[in-house]
């Protein structure tokens, strides 16, 4: 199994320099070093959790919160380095779920995609 | 990023061609091999998903329910192949950990451990 803990660390080191991990770390330690910034997206970033796990626990979700997650998407859509950030959150998310893909090909011909049965 | 996807299909030859996975491979085809077997592995299989599945959605879990549960562990421990079967598959999602743990470095540099905070 060595060549795949070998495969692993090349492949943190090609994730670290890419353009999409840099853009990536560039935005977030750009809306960090800002209070404002960072209280908007914090905010942003709990309620998403919080409606999530309530979702998942089965729990109602009542029109007040889902007015209120309403609000701060369009807040922070409305900040230009938030809106990238999120954007580049997106490209960063599609490239690791690629690269989950191909790294589970193994495991998935063993036991079918999650939720075809077997 | 072609990097990290070249190093993606590395990691994928290693996995396949690992002692774990073959071993992992040669088990699990030997049980599905027998349809008894199958079954009594199935059936485990499908308890336990409910169980969690029960217990992620915070729903109360019956003591018939620990019972039947513990009847099927103790049931597929006894049978030598099944047995074989968990415990490689104890040892594959081990390493599967281990490699994401590494891949994911980057990422968690940003973010922070899931459930330490920001
Ligand atoms: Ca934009
Ligand atoms: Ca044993």
């Amino acid at each position: 199994m060595s060549n795949a803990y070998d495969a692993a660390y090349a492949m943190e080191r090609a994730i670290r320099s890419s353009n999409e991990y840099v853009e990536l770390k560039r935005l977030y330690d750009l809306v960090n070093a800002d209070p404002a910034s960072k209280g908007m997206f914090d905010n942003f970033r709990n309620i998403q959790m919080m409606l999530q796990q309530k979702q998942m626990m089965g729990q109602e979700i009542t029109q007040e919160e889902i007015e209120q997650a309403q609000k701060t998407v369009q807040l922070v859509q409305q900040h230009p380095t938030i809106a990238q950030l999120m954007e580049a959150e997106q490209r960063m998310s599609v490239v690791i779920a690629d690269l989950n893909k191909i790294i589970m090909k193994p495991l998935e011909e063993l036991y079918g995609l999650p939720g075809q049965g077997s």
